[in-house]
């Protein structure tokens, strides 16, 4: 960062990295250097346990949402700072702004006060953390070396290890709407987050979850807060519900809340049927300046006003969801963006009515449109439509965990 | 050039092609986007045979400036174009502007003019010839690209290639003076750049030669430039002048004016014997504006009014004489540069008194310096002792040619 190294020879180091991989321990020699780039929170005042969970990214990924506060309503601290959208991956920054009023960017001090009083706090990456990768992110992305286990592996631990954790739970997403598409892949990853993460003094454990098809009904920013406040209440798709039960186990384990894991599904699903997890959750959008009547009445939160069927022209059982056309149909519509600079919609989106592995008849809702008008209606319609497969016997149960790495 | 690609994309991809490497259709696409980066020269009106010598650098080569002359005095025209020196490996263009006056820098009317009526002409690259690699070359300097062998192929023929020739003949280097420090690299390199002449449609052949030990007496410009023009009158160094028939006759050879090294040899011997050679050296100097009264008396070369010599501590053997250290302390008189925009002093140097295999007595000189003053004369003088070695017995004689290939 102090200009000693040109773009030119940083492009040159990562093709080399990219090419050649990096070993654990030239992996955490990075993630150091890219940490001590910029500022590292300081957390001491905050009690322990404090444990994070970061998500590689899939569609329809709304967990951090509910699954934040939901973990600090059983005595987990949780420090999260997130980034926003780009391409076909949403981010959960853009999620909290649908909540009008809801401030991402607030001092380490005031950070802090909200984690001590409030137990959660979810807040935007600053200019301060880890610049270094900012500036080795935007080499990458013009230069093709995106895609290498220990370049990704730095580029996430250099943020999170700067927010002050002790421990932290990975959700390494598989299949076609993530960012590695098959299983070995996504395991090798998760290896390569956990062993820096123990190498730099964190407790770790890292979940591989299903994304070849969508997580949850609602893939847009106002949508999935409201499907993640459902989840509050105890309700929500059966997916993503699950998904946030089995974070929250490793979260609570990880945290030594509790020694077993039903022990700590037990805390979390009474902690969702009680309200104090949705209290947590007020509370949170309260410390930040958030309009706290859309949280409680969801129906308040930027909304389109109208929705279009995407009707089934054929009847089966739905086979295949794919859920990086339905990202890039929502793109489209303005739930996301290509550019960081670009502004998003929080009101726009998709929310699926059928999903993998149930029958529809001909006629039938696939999915609706929230958009602000008709242009182009047809087109998305279509595209939606065509990210939905059919077969005429009952599709093989899909696993949502797929494996677990500690 | 255009500027759509970046240095840090160039540099991303030159890392990738040094790791991975180029095959040699991909170093013949490379070699000829970088060629047509610039203007070629069409020498149709110049008659043919039109070959052309390229050495890949070593210390003492001073070869060119006699081999130019010599061959086109047997019919070949050479259109040569020279570069500087930089760090240990000098420059023909340096040498040929010690002699007062010499124009390195002429038209390309002129060029072909002096190429008609003289046969030889040696010019400096002009801005205009394969810019690309220019680029490339500032990129790999500093990103740890420089060695590889593809980018070298191209980057060594994107500039031939400019030339308008039909021909080429390679003086590939092989010891501790030059680029390729063993032979298998060396001959690795020579089959790289046939490939890509013959599949750019030039005859091509290539020696691998000796540059363990430094080739000649003679160690910088204004002297190497006199000790080429001993080889002219017939003289001068058995192995440089070995060295200059040897690459003659390849490139008589490929050029169809003889069929047999004999015949070629032969012929060689005459022009240097019969001063016909000589005789188109002063001419070619003269085409270029050069003091002939400095090639017909050497002695009027810029010279440095002292020298010093370097005597040996111990009688013995020569069993060694270090080419880069030789070439490293020359740089430090003067004779070189460490940087493109440095200037050169024509007149220091090295002069070696004694040579490989060659016995010694104590208090014997091993070479003389020629400095402009005193200053640091003890060090330089150790430092060139230093590059000497010793044995009690008769050391192996030394091949001069190492390989052929073709």
């Amino acid at each position: 960062m102090s200009g000693r190294i040109t773009d030119y020879q940083m492009s040159a180091w990562l093709m080399a990295a990219w090419i050649n991989g990096l070993d654990k321990r030239e992996t955490l020699a990075l993630t150091n250097a890219m940490l001590h780039s910029g500022k590292v929170l300081n957390l001491a005042s905050v009690p322990k346990p404090r444990v994070d969970k970061h998500s590689t990214g899939g569609v329809g990924d709304k967990i951090s949402l509910c699954l934040a506060p939901l973990v600090a309503s059983c005595g987990v601290r949780v420090p999260m700072i997130s980034g926003r959208g780009l391409g076909h991956t949403g981010g959960t920054l853009d999620k909290l702004e649908a909540i009008p009023g809801y401030q991402t960017r607030i001092t380490a001090k005031t950070f802090e006060r909200i984690l001590r009083r409030v137990g959660a706090s979810m807040i935007g990456q600053t200019a301060e953390i880890a610049p270094a990768d900012r500036r080795m992110y935007a080499l990458r992305d013009v230069t093709g070396t995106v895609e290498s286990i220990p370049l990704i592996t730095a580029s996430i631990l250099s943020k999170k290890l700067a927010e002050g954790i002790d421990g932290l739970v990975f959700d390494v997403k598989v299949g076609s709407g993530a960012f590695m598409v098959n299983l070995s892949d996504a395991r090798q990853l998760a290896r390569s987050l956990i062993n820096v993460s123990k190498l730099s003094g964190k407790r770790a454990v890292a979940l591989l979850t299903d994304m070849d098809i969508p997580l949850g009904k609602m893939i847009g920013n106002a949508l999935e807060t409201s499907e993640a406040i459902d989840i509050l209440h105890g309700a929500g798709p059966a997916d993503s519900r699950e998904l946030t039960l089995r974070l929250g186990i490793e979260m609570l384990r990880l945290g030594s809340v509790t020694s077993t894991d039903a022990q700590a599904r037990n805390l979390l699903e009474t902690a969702l049927a009680n309200g104090s997890a949705f209290d947590r959750f007020v509370q949170m959008v309260k410390a930040h300046h958030g309009d706290v009547r859309c949280v409680v009445d969801p129906r308040r939160l930027p909304r389109t006003r109208q929705r279009f069927a995407v009707e089934a022209l054929r009847g089966g059982w739905i086979s295949a969801c794919a859920p990086k056309e339905l990202a890039c149909v929502a793109l489209e519509m303005g739930a996301g963006r290509l550019h960081a600079d670009q502004a998003v919609d929080p009101a726009v989106g998709i929310e699926l009515a059928a999903c993998y592995g149930e029958r529809v008849d001909r006629g039938q809702p696939l999915a609706y449109l929230h958009v602000r008008s008709k242009r182009d209606i047809e087109k998305l319609v279509k595209r939606v439509r065509a990210a939905f497969g059919f077969s005429r016997t009952r599709p093989a149960r899909r696993k949502l965990v797929l494996g677990r790495v500690e």
